[in-house]
């Protein structure tokens, strides 16, 4: 066992919260790059250096506590949405700071641990922990501008001369990482830990069907072919059609929608919309965009509409390590038993980047009402401990 | 009969054309108060005294063709959408002239001709007329404003010393109207003419429906409460339900859609979409609103949404005058028998406004495609002359 100490951990949370404490209730606002950001990261740094760990910047400017080789890293990133809570980030963080300093000061094992940069993808996604992984190269990556036309570049200047060299993921014997669910289910089943299977793959499209634009007053409905009726037809029929492919688990969305000329008087002729959807298996990805692309192929034919598919956007799902997860699932099985279970991450996290160079699992707590990237995000003090304790537990059985 | 001149009617149906051409096509732009409308106007005043009609102008500069009183009234406007054609409006104005100067050279009835200001809405809805009729006072009118935000009282000092005083409705005997279609019914049937039994109601109202916005990834598809699902649910059910209580002839349109936040990776937690229904009965407008008000509740209350109802806009419907329209369907059934079909105008129009003053009455020749408020609205010269004829026909069975 590691001996972790619940309150050190908890006061270390509260007191990154405050670094970049906005909002109302717990909320933060600690953006990549930002001074709050950058004054969290100096922070983490120097509780690495107490802790017996070596303080390192990567080039994007994610911060390292490097423990002797080999040892197993874990971790999460410190930077948050422009509204943000908490723990989303922040928590894995910490937890992974307290794991390794309670085994070193009791001669446990040898642990790292990591704080990615701009994993909230101010400038792309989970783009700190992508970039070390090679799934974007430095260069690229300098260039990624923000909503406001800022370069990451520019951006990173203000970390000065921290940004170092590349930490060699070699030195590294798997990944852990911590994370609040960023949804309901835990909350939901009055459960205290998720152990992610995969997270999940995602697709992404914009269909666009074109019908035609009349007068809403003098077109007669037989004689309409109104694009929003098409949505709607080929909305219910894809519900239909995947009843027999998905799982509970696998979800699907229409978020956005765009009408055209989108006015009261005028059946709309053209409608563009979103379709999304994710799932932890690629073969049902699969088929669901079969079924997709076939039921609106079928909609605009029946309707006598123009159809175009925009370029299909995704990332593939990311299975999470089987001898990582069996530790995880007998750990939460020693510490809280019967209220756990087995899940895919529905969000992305850089884990996902992790499993490219190294043995990657996940752990989730829950949040309350399944709420987060808002300041009210939140998970009671109690399951925050519980999920300290699983990983400690789960780290003991993995680097012994 | 009146001895009609379809010749002399087409040249000055181009020759008002030639005013404002513009776009491609036989396209038109002559907005409510421009020069070209200006011109228009007083070119009409011209042919009016021509044929021996005396030109006046009125407050709003809808201009006036008089005979001695009483006489029938015969007209439309020769305002355009800012994208028109050649016909909406012109058509009804030019075969109004016509009519009544052919009827004067032949020593036939005594007929006045108008063409009434900014039908097309710059300002308001149907506004010369609505303004005569008392639908709006003077004093109210001129403080409406464009979409640019000019008044309409600084937009009609392009008139001039024109405007005069209002011309009293009690010297005529009743109204009638050509138009165009703007619909796709007749030119479907391969029809001639339309004899209008009603304007149709319109009732406009926005709903809004609150779900709750979540994350696309990690919210199971049992936990959402999605706005656009909703939506969808209720279109789907109106539909079924309007199935008892519709005839051919009712729209029912959601022509506006606006999701929050509108983003591919969220689960929309709010929709805000307009529903606009029309039909020429009353009762059926009423019975159509109870079924929207009750299914939006219930699909509100099935998944524990918020539900507001915006206020409720509208027109109510006009039946045409009984007389008037057996002079109509004569006039058809003689002119073009088995070519011509009652049916109802999905579209406002002056004689909506015109049936609060005097018995009103319109008939439609065919739009080729359907197709109006654009420059490629067109209707064949033969349809034209049809029209021409079965009006000037009714007339002689009115006004004798």
């Amino acid at each position: 066992m590691i001996p972790v100490q619940p309150d050190r951990f908890l006061a270390d949370l509260h007191a990154l919260r405050a670094i970049g404490a906005a909002g109302s209730g717990k909320g933060v606002v600690r953006t990549a790059y930002s001074a709050a950001d950058v004054q969290a990261r100096d922070w983490l740094a120097g509780k690495y250096a107490e802790a017996g760990l070596s303080p390192v910047f990567d080039p994007m400017g994610s911060v390292f506590g490097l423990a002797e080789r080999p040892s197993l890293l874990m971790g999460s990133h410190s930077d948050t949405q422009p509204e943000g809570g908490w723990l989303d980030g922040a928590l894995g963080v910490i937890a992974a700071l307290e794991i390794a300093r309670a085994a070193r000061e009791s001669g446990g094992p040898a642990l790292s641990a990591v704080s990615f940069q701009d994993e909230e993808g101010r400038f792309g996604v989970t783009t700190g922990s992508a970039c070390w992984a090679g799934v974007i190269d430095l260069a690229a990556a300098l260039e990624l501008t923000d909503r406001h036309g800022e370069t990451l570049g520019q951006a990173r200047a203000a970390m000065g001369s921290r940004p170092g060299t590349w930490v060699d993921p070699a030195r590294f014997t798997g990944y852990l990482e911590m994370h609040i669910e960023q949804g309901p289910v835990l909350d939901r089943a009055g459960e205290a830990i998720g152990v992610v299977e995969a997270i999940v793959g995602i697709r992404d499209m914009v269909i666009r069907l074109t019908g035609e634009q009349n007068h809403a007053g003098t077109t007669p409905m037989h004689l309409r072919r109104d694009a929003f009726q098409a949505l709607a037809r080929f909305n219910a029929r894809i519900e239909e059609r995947f009843g027999n492919v998905v799982t509970p688990a696998t979800v699907w969305t229409i978020g956005h929608v765009s009408l055209h000329p989108n006015a009261h008087s005028v059946v709309p002729g053209r409608v563009s919309f979103s379709m999304q959807w994710r799932d932890g298996d690629e073969d049902r990805l699969d088929r669901m965009e079969r079924i997709i692309r076939d039921t609106a192929t079928e909609i605009a034919s029946e309707a006598g509409m123009a159809l175009e598919f925009g370029p299909m956007l995704g990332v593939a799902p990311v299975a999470m390590d089987e001898g990582l997860r069996r530790a995880l699932e007998e750990a939460a099985t020693e510490e809280v038993p019967g209220r756990w279970r087995t899940m895919p991450s529905g969000a992305l996290h850089d884990a996902s980047n992790m499993a490219r160079l190294m043995p990657s699992a996940m752990l989730f707590v829950p949040s309350i009402g399944g709420v987060s990237h808002t300041f009210d995000e939140d998970t009671d003090e109690a399951d925050l401990v519980t999920g300290l304790r699983v990983m400690a537990n789960a780290v003991a059985r993995i680097a012994g």
